[in-house]
Formats: structure tokens, sequence, C-alpha cells
């Protein structure tokens, strides 16, 4: 089943049902992205109604293409698109991307519509994805699909997006732009009548060019298959991939608010948090956070640690080298409360800071290299920690001060990021004056983040999740041996039967969330 | 006392002794900083050694200038810092900014040397600030001074920043360039072995261009006249203004990083969070979190709602309003995380909704005005909502799609907002594709932000400020007869007799945090 995902992410051909000559139109504007993203395969609307649509030819219907087709965009409300649907089996389409809404989440006719054509599909072997969504972008060089709401393509990259809500993710394109983010696939699932969460990560789990799967999630329908997907995908001997997920929805009034937006009860929030925690998903708590923790799972490591992709530290024990006392002091505290600590430097690491900073500069951890520190000083200083067997990883704290050679600074950084196996991140803070550096870092995989609070928080989840893999290492993950509290709940949960996490009387001892 | 802090951020002439020919130097930088910010009164370089600093005449000694001389920057070492005081002194001067290091944090005879400069200089009348600072900056159009290690000159605002980090100022400088932060004064304070929070607190607090105070805190020296002084600005009757108060050295590694990096000992937790919670404090958790709160206190009132300048929410009933299901969610979350709650919309509110909106949107709030949503639809939604009774405030949350009209809906937004006393926040998700409408909505006085939870997080600051003013007027703040917890941590932490909360066996009612 999980193959013919191909024809969704990488078709040869592709039919626009509803395309249109009205620019404002969503059949108007998702065309133009296709053809304008430059896809690489062949492109063809549909309508009835129009000659050309954006000067190139269109049919009347789905039949009247000569060529194959591979995959079916369907923008028609339900009744036409059950018809679409229809005709585009018997054309042997593999794939619908069905993007309007007025299916499942109004209810009645809609709702009934959904279920005949997932039905059709299901007996023909072709896939669904939506309704109700933002549609599909693969901005790898040899597809090049953007068929999608957004005008805004992304640079090819390796982390692949799954997202429930469609919204998200055009905001979720522009700040990746800034950020400077590549995708590999990027995919809205809307009502998900048939292509879920589980399906899409085995997909990507088997897909070379996707190394961090980032999944904004509201509801779970098939909670077991996801469970049993997550377990292949964090714990398997072949590349574990890093999962992570936003969930929303975590009030009552979250999930009320859900529940009215996909027409999907939301769930109980303790059977998330035990099925995340048990399967080694990073659960992460705003949509900030989500490019701080993949700005650091992301990057490509250049002296690769094992099977793992990104840099993760062997420890929790952390070196904190600085040109400035306060964020010094602001980047401990939350070392501190993200469950690491600061590394006691050794004497010989000290005799070497000594021999390179001057008397005002602080050699114990927080190593301070003093606000008028040159390129060759935070090179030095970086150089002795990074060293220390006592040290895991490093953060360096950069703040632009009229004497920092902020470039200079970056360079040195990634020639001893280059050499070393341990992780080390960067807050360079600010946003005009520290952007040739940030650029620099950015383009050499050294993660970068604009305030110490996030750089210590995220390399706090980096050693949460080298724990994980340590912990798969030592004792093959078991659902059914495992003791603790999270898979009690969890074993509770599908001992009573329960697969959609979502309905209001889920199991949580005793209590429940919404 | 505070009047002759006049000398120190609005001076009519200033030596800077230590001004050098060297590029590079901190007496080269900090002097071409002042004379390219284009200072509006009389500046002289002090060197013995140079003819002319960046082509002003230079001066010997302080005493060989002719004119008054109402602030001396000096940048020394502490020896002859300590002669160039004297001399300084001798000339008449008012006010002396100490930058160098090598004071009160080295010990032995830096602070000694310290210490005899604050003795003459306080027999003298004459004010001081640092040593071990970054500066003095106000870029009020009529004084455009900007002593400071920093290149940018920021732009004329209504916030004052305190800083006890040097550095950390460079970085605010950067972020607030970024998100159009104007500042009225801003100041490190260093070693404060002088001027501290305390008098800088009234001093703000009295000037009249001052509407917000931001404070960057790692350890309290004065507590008992830092309550006073923070009562009377919370608290009085006349114009009470909003602080800001972000302190590091939260945890007992950080408090020991604060203490190598000032010399200073950092103080118990419990009696921190006690003084802020019973004196009105905003405390502000990250750096991030800072520039989201001042976001929204800072901003102008363009219909006052009494003595306050920004727009304070009655209630904590809050209406959303958004084109995207995935964000509203996200946002109701952290609604209710933050102690609001979703506002129930009037029976009449949602016939309005009904006859502007499609059939899909969604009428309830959190108001789904789906994504193809043209600017005039958003007009529609949030004035209906934001007439109805039982809401005291709006979040507009706004994801760019390909039909967004983002310029048109932030115009929409301004129209609406000049006509309400209830606050109005919005969240333009994205970076680029946003950036026309969140420029509109930063000059015309309407908070913005990146991401729902921050928008709704400072929704709740807000709120909580409103209930503080609100308490005052029922109440007037007493700290000997107030019968909380926090009252009682203070009390018995005056009652033995503690002035610097920096004393590691501090009070805490049997447990301390360091």
């Amino acid at each position: 089943m999980v193959d013919n995902l191909d024809a969704i992410f990488s078709p040869q051909s592709l039919a626009v049902v509803g395309a249109s000559k009205t620019p404002g139109k969503v059949g108007h504007d998702i065309f133009v992205n296709i053809l304008k993203g430059g896809y690489r395969g062949t492109l063809y609307p549909v309508n009835p109604k129009a000659r050309s649509v954006s000067s190139v030819t269109a049919y009347p219907t789905i039949s009247d293409i000569s060529g194959s087709v591979d995959l079916a965009m369907v923008i028609l409300p339900p009744r036409p698109a059950l018809t679409a649907v229809k005709e585009a089996i018997d054309k042997g389409i593999k794939g619908v991307v069905i993007v309007s809404a007025g299916f499942r989440e109004v209810g009645g006719e809609g709702l009934e519509i959904e279920n005949t054509i997932v039905g059709l599909c299901r007996e023909a072997g072709v896939r669904v994805v939506g309704p109700n969504c933002l549609g599909v972008i693969n901005p790898l060089a040899n597809v090049r699909l953007n068929a999608s709401f957004s005008a805004r393509m992304p640079k090819p990259g390796n982390i692949s997006f799954i997202s429930q809500s469609g919204a998200l993710c055009t905001a979720v394109l522009d700040f990746a732009a800034d950020r400077d983010f590549g995708f590999s696939k990027f995919i809205s699932i809307g009502n998900k009548a048939d292509i879920d969460e589980p399906d899409l990560l085995r997909y990507f789990h088997q897909d070379e060019d996707t190394e961090v799967i980032m999944l904004y999630l509201e509801e779970l329908r098939r909670g077991p298959e996801f469970i049993e997907a997550v377990k292949e995908i964090t714990s398997g001997d072949i590349r574990p991939t890093p999962v992570l997920v936003i969930k929303s929805g975590r009030t009552a009034a979250g999930a009320q608010a859900a529940a009215s937006h996909t027409g999907a009860l939301a769930g109980t929030e303790g059977v998330y948090d035990a099925i995340f925690q048990q399967s080694g998903i990073i659960r992460v708590d705003s949509i900030d956070e989500l490019f701080d923790f993949a700005t650091a799972f992301a990057y490509k490591n250049e002296s690769a640690l094992g099977k793992f992709r990104c840099k993760v530290p062997a420890g929790n024990r952390v070196a904190i080298v600085t040109n400035a006392g306060g964020p010094g002091i602001v980047a401990t505290d939350m070392t501190v409360t993200s469950g690491l600590q600061l590394a006691k430097l050794q004497e010989e690491t000290i005799e070497v800071l000594a021999s390179h900073l001057p008397e005002t500069a602080n050699l114990q951890n927080p190593v301070d290299v003093i606000g008028d520190a040159p390129m060759d000083r935070y090179e030095n200083a970086l150089a002795a920690v990074i060293r220390d067997e006592g040290v895991d990883g490093a953060l360096v704290i950069l703040t632009p001060q009229s004497m920092t050679d902020v470039l200079g600074t970056a360079e040195a950084i990634v020639r001893i990021a280059r050499r070393s196996p341990k992780p080390i991140l960067c807050c360079f803070m600010g946003i005009i004056d520290v952007s040739s550096g940030v650029r620099y870092l950015q383009e050499h995989g050294v993660p970068v983040f604009k305030f110490p609070e996030n750089a210590a928080k995220t390399f706090g989840t980096l050693y949460q999740y080298s724990r994980w893999l340590n912990r798969q290492r030592m004792a093959q993950f078991d659902l059914h041996h495992n003791s603790s509290r999270a898979c009690r709940i969890v074993q509770d949960w599908l001992d009573a039967g329960k697969t959609h996490i979502g309905e209001l009387e889920g199991i949580e001892h005793g209590h429940q969330s919404s």
C-alpha cells in the first residue's frame, strides 16, 4: 500500500480537474503554482468550458486526455468531484488529491460522498489525499511539484512535513524560507479520508530523501497503526528517523475548536502523551519550537556518528563559550532547566584557556571570552572546551559588539565543528548585525539560534533523543513488556478496543482532560 | 538625587576621556558612535597623545577644555580612571560614565578604586554609571546621544531599557531594529557602583517620554528601595507605568555564573518572585518574550482608556478570528493556558457573522472566515465580534494563502482597532509573505506577532496587568497589611534586616534555591 504513494509525490503526469481561467479562484491559482513551479512531468488542465488555461490546452474531461495520467488534482464541489473521481478511475490514474472542502467536515451528503469516493478508490487501488487540504509539494529537482495553494515552492532539503492543517502549511513555508530550511516532501492531509499519518510515516521512513519528519496533528484516527509505524521509524535498526510532533487541541477549549474544524473529535491528552513518550516521538510545544528543533535535527552531520544523521551528544555535559556574561547566565539557566548540566572543565582545559584569554576573562564554564573578543579568541576557547573529555557538546553565544568579527567567528566555529563529533549549537544574538555569520553557519550545517534559551532547550532535546537511541540499543522496544506508566496507559487503551484517539471517554486512569 | 540624572541622559556637553585614534579600540569606537550618532551637544575627545580624534580637536586632560562639561565618559583602566574622575570633579562635571572593566568584578585593587571613585563623586554630588558597562543612549531628537559600544542608534520611542548586562544591550538594539521598537532611554548599568535600579525606575517614572520600562536583572542590591520605587511606579495614582523584568540566574548554576560575571551574589528566587508578584512587576521568562510583551505594552493607545496608555482588556473573554483552523486551535490552547477564556458569542453576533460569512465558515468562537477570505470578510467578522458585549478583546490570525489580501486585511484591522477601546492583537503567520501587513500594523499601533501562541500569551499578560491596575483602584497597595504569601516572604526578609537580595542564606520559608 505504501508504494503507490509515489504517484502522489512523484507523478509522471498530472491532471488538474477544475482548473480555472479566473485569477483568485483556487482552480486557477493551484494550476498556475504547478506550472510556474517548473513541474518536470506533463500537466493537463481539465475544464469543459475553457479552450486553454494559462495558455495550456484544456480538456473537457479527464477521459479526453490521450496520454496516461498518474495523479488527478480535483478542485470541485462534492457532487462534481465524485463524477470526476469516477472518470479518473476509469482513466487509470493511481492517485487523487481532493483539495475542495464541503465533505466530512460538514456532515450529511458531504460525508456520504467522501465515503463513496474512498470506497470506489480503494476498490480500484487508487490512493486519496484530502478532501479539504492544501495539496502536495515535492521540491526535489527531478520532480519539482508544487500542487498547492502556496505560491512559494520551498527549496529542496531533508525534512518531510505532514500537516492536518492546510493553512499552517503556507505559514510554515514562509518561515522555512526565512530560516533556510529545505523540504523533501510536504503534504496537507485535510480530512485524511484515505491517506493518513501511519501511511505517510512509513513512506517517509523508506524515502531516502527524508531524514527528519515533522507532523502537525489535531487528532489521530488509527491509533494502533500509528504506534506501530512510529515504533518502526524511531526504534528501527535501519535508519532511525526523528519524528517531531506538534499536537494542538491540548486544552478542552482547543479540542472543541479542533472538533468544529475537522469534524473529528479530539482526544485525551494523557493517551497522546503516553504514545509519544513510549514511541520516541519528540513532542514540540509551539510552532516556534518546531523550527528550533528542526534546525538541529535537520542539519547534516559532516562527520557522521553511526546511523544517525545529525550530531547528538553522548552525554548531558555542556560547555558554554560567550562574549557576554548576561546571555551566558540566561543560557546556563535554560541548560540546567532542560535536563543538562554545565560541564566541569578539566585542569588542562583551563590552562589552555588561560594561555589564550585575557586576564578579565572567565575561565570557568560558562567561559566568557569578553566583549572585545576577536575571532581567534573564540576559536581557541571553543577548540579547548570541545576537546575536553568532560564535555559532550558546546553552546557558542555571540552578541554583536562594535569589535566583534561576526563572520570570522562563524568561520572559526565551522572549522571546529567539522573536526568534532560533538554537537556545537550557536546563538548569534540579533538580526541585522549578525546576519553574515548566521548565513555562514546555516550554509555550513551548524545550527544557529537567535536567543540563548532556544539554543539551550534544543540541546536538551538532542540529548533526550540521544538517550532514546541508546535505550533502543540496550533494550529493544516492547510495548507488552515495558512496565512504565506510559505503556500501561496505552495498553489499557488498546485492551479497551479503542482505535480512534478521539473518543471523549478515552482512558486515562481515572480522569480525562477533555 | 533623581534630578541630576539629566546630566547622564541629556548632557549639553560631553568629554570622552580615553578617546582613541585607533579603530577597534573601545575609546575610538565609542567616540565615533557619539559623533556619527548626531549628538546635539558639544563633544570633546580627551587624549594626551593625540592632536585630534576623528578630526575633532583633542585635549590632553579634561581640565584643558575651556567650555563647561556636563558628562565625562571614562574609558581608562582603574588607576588612570581615578585620576581622570578627580580632574573631572574639579572641572565641575555632573555625571560620569565609566565604561572600562577591571573594578569590583575583579576584586582587590579594582574594588578599592571603584569605592574611592564613588566616595569622591558622592561628596561632590556627581552621579556615576558603571564601571564595566556598555554606556548610555538617548535617541530622542533633541539629544541624539549614542554614548555606547553599539554602532546602532535605535529610533526614538517610548520604552526605557535598563540592563545589568552590557552585551545584552547590543543584541536588544538589533532585535529592536527588526521589530520596529523605539526607545526613550537605554542604559547599561554594569557594576552599578552608584546609579542602580531604584534610581533609574524613579527617574523613568517621572520622564514624560517613557511609557514602558524594561529591566534585565541579575541581582538586586538595594531590595527595600527597589520595592518602594516599584510601588510608586506600578501603583501610583499618577501614570502607572508597566515594568517588564527579565531576571536571570534562576537556577543554582545560573546564579553561580552570575556571581562570576558581576562579582555579585545572586539571590534567592523565592524572594524575587514574591517581590515581583506583590509589586505588579511583569516577570518575563525569556528574551523573546520580553519583546513580545513590549510589542503590546509599548504601543500607543489611540483611544486612551483612563490613565493607562496601552489598551488593556476589561476582562478575560477573547474572540479569535482566523482564516485557518489549525492556528485557531493552537491559539485556543494558549488562550486557555494563559488564564483567558474563549468568549461565548451572543446570538446577534452569530447572526451578523452568518450574514457575512460563507456556509463552510465556523460561526462559533474561534470564528473561521475560511482560507479564501478576502479583506472585507475579515473586517465584517472582526467588527461583529469586537462589538459583542461578551467579548473583551480579539486575536486576529492570518495565514498567507494564495487568495489572501495581506495588506488590505491589515488596513481593515487598523480601521476597527481605532474605533474600539478593546485590545486587538494580531498574528500574521510568516515572514516574507505577510511583511506588508505586518509593517502596516506596526506603523499604526496594532501589536502583531509571528505565532498564535505568542499573541495569546501576550493577551494573557495584558489581562493580568489589567487586573493589577483594578486591584490598585480597589484597594491601595499596602505592604504591611496584605496577607498574601508573597507579602509574608518579603516582610520576613525585611524584618531580618536584609537589603541585598544576594545573600545566599536568603529567607524563603525553609528552603532556598541557590
